[in-house]
């Protein structure tokens, strides 16, 4: 080959190419397989149109095709606790025999005794400390491979699947359509971003750089004459809720022009997405399929979307009915 | 155009296209036609060949071609004084008469007065107090536009010419020659993200998420029903010295293969660079030509090249001489 292209070029290309992205972008086929027919297909659809069609009173140049994608709950399951909880929960128990400390001291003991009704009794900041002794004093890399190697055994308790097959196929499908579209397509997230990064160009197509997440603090050192990042149990930036939108300032630095998102989290995320100049989209995943996944909204603790519902048709936000949008939930195994 | 390309994969197309990129990689032509032969360009051309040779023993995948540029003393002049704080020094001027407090009020009425002397007696507490009250209390869009406002009309003391234009021609074809050959080029600066990202794709090629800077805290704020950022006069993370490496963690997320840096600000990221596994190039520009720009080193209160340069050799960075090594310094106006 003699022209040297980026992956991305490459991908940008092969996802060009594909009879699926072509046909959806010139009208037969279909782009989108597991959405069902309805409004929120047809505004997914009518926005990409309109922002790719140049000369069009909608088009949007490709440095700006950006869109922002929340993870827990949006692209995989958050149900019936975070996977990073979960992932943090069976570390505490892993290194246990390391700590004997920990027998007698909460919110640790329970932890390791499976009390989870006394592990959320000790609210915000006993699992602030949890993820920290479980996430924190290590390199960067070190930590990929914790995650990553946790990440092949662990099983989802309903689907009795990985976590990473936990995934929503329309998702994934929305996901390649907007880089078949030229759009870079960035997580979000609450979670932290180290978790994430191992895995997520393998699984979501999206690359270390454009994953935006919770942060700790990071302290360089050399380490056998090597430079190495040690990370420290101190966070130092949170990406949720009003952090969203200053995590995508820091990070990408433009306002995207799509936003996907399903709880309240996400909420100033989807705002200063959808109230930037010019043709925007705003979606809310609604679980409302007790039956194929989870059915929770308002009173839910995790994933709550309470102020999102309320507010969603006057911010002109569309839903995404898990139950009457998505022929399909999950991918094969 | 039946393919829908993002500007970047129509930009890594275009560069990898053009006569001088294509014949650098096969050998006919100068793909740096402003460094002198000798053993800096050797360096430079070699690791390239080396780590884009597919099935050779050094080749680096397209994902993990990443190479980071300091900003001020790499990629554009740096004396005799930061072009940011002489920005921030003339906005405190057009702003003073909104603040008569100023009169009285140190270091803004040396500032005002022009006694370069006392304003450098403040030090950094005095710097950091002029750098904030004239980079916040506005949206990032607010102050790009002021930023490029400055721009278009300021010009160097001694150059005669837009900052802009005071960039190194050597260091922009480094630029396109690694973009051409599926590298990511970010800027990697202690100068302040938001005074960079306006100007920094039309200058050097580097879009607004490839920009790693000095970022202050954003607080997120609904102003007639928009969701705007504004910038807070407080410090979040200082990008430089040790705060390189962890910025490059924190936006990148993967290690760099190669660095180039001029001062001592820049050590820790050359280290953490040319320290991971694998072909590794660091190189420190050297500013030793008083005739064409400037010539300092070790005793400079701007760019202080002293660790650097003593460790240089034993640590495998390459010192690029603006005197021997570079056949012009500046492009055309």
């Amino acid at each position: 080959m003699p022209l040297r292209l980026s992956r991305r070029a490459v991908t940008a290309l092969l996802l060009a190419a594909l009879p699926g992205a072509a046909a959806g972008q010139q009208g037969g086929g279909d782009p989108l397989p597991s959405w069902r027919e309805g409004a929120t297909k047809r505004a997914i659809l009518d926005f990409l149109d309109a922002v790719t069609t140049e000369g069009g009173p909608d088009f949007v140049a490709p440095a700006d095709r950006l869109a922002v994608f929340d993870n827990d709950g949006t692209l995989w399951v958050e149900q019936p606790l975070y996977t990073e909880f979960v992932f943090a929960f069976d570390r505490v128990r892993t290194l246990a025999p390391q700590h004997p400390e920990w027998a007698d001291r909460e919110p640790f003991r329970s932890v390791i005794a499976g009390d989870m009704a006394a592990v959320a009794r000790a609210g915000h900041k006993g699992i602030a400390e949890i993820i920290a002794v479980t996430h924190t004093g290590m390199m960067p890399e070190v930590f990929h491979q914790t995650a990553l190697d946790w990440l092949a055994t662990a099983r989802h308790p309903r689907f009795h699947r990985p976590y990473t097959d936990c995934i929503y196929q329309p998702m994934l499908e929305v996901l390649a359509l907007f880089r078949a579209r030229g759009f870079r397509t960035y997580i979000v997230s609450g979670g932290t971003t180290e978790f994430m990064r191992p895995w997520a160009e393998r699984v979501y197509g999206v690359p270390p750089d454009q994953v935006v997440g919770t942060t700790f603090k990071l302290r360089y050192e050399v380490v056998q004459d090597r430079g190495e990042l040690l990370t420290l149990p101190e966070i130092e930036l949170i990406d949720d809720g009003p952090g969203k939108p200053a995590g995508i300032s820091r990070i990408i630095g433009r306002r995207p022009v799509a936003a996907f998102g399903n709880s309240d989290g996400d909420y100033e995320m989807l705002e200063y997405t959808t109230t930037g100049p010019g043709r925007r989209l705003g979606v809310i995943v609604h679980h409302d399929d007790a039956e194929r996944e989870y059915a929770y909204d308002r009173q839910s603790h995790i994933g709550r979307l309470d102020r999102g519902l309320s507010d969603a048709e006057r911010k002109g936000w569309h839903l995404a009915s898990m139950r009457g949008d998505w022929s399909r939930v999950f991918p094969d195994s």
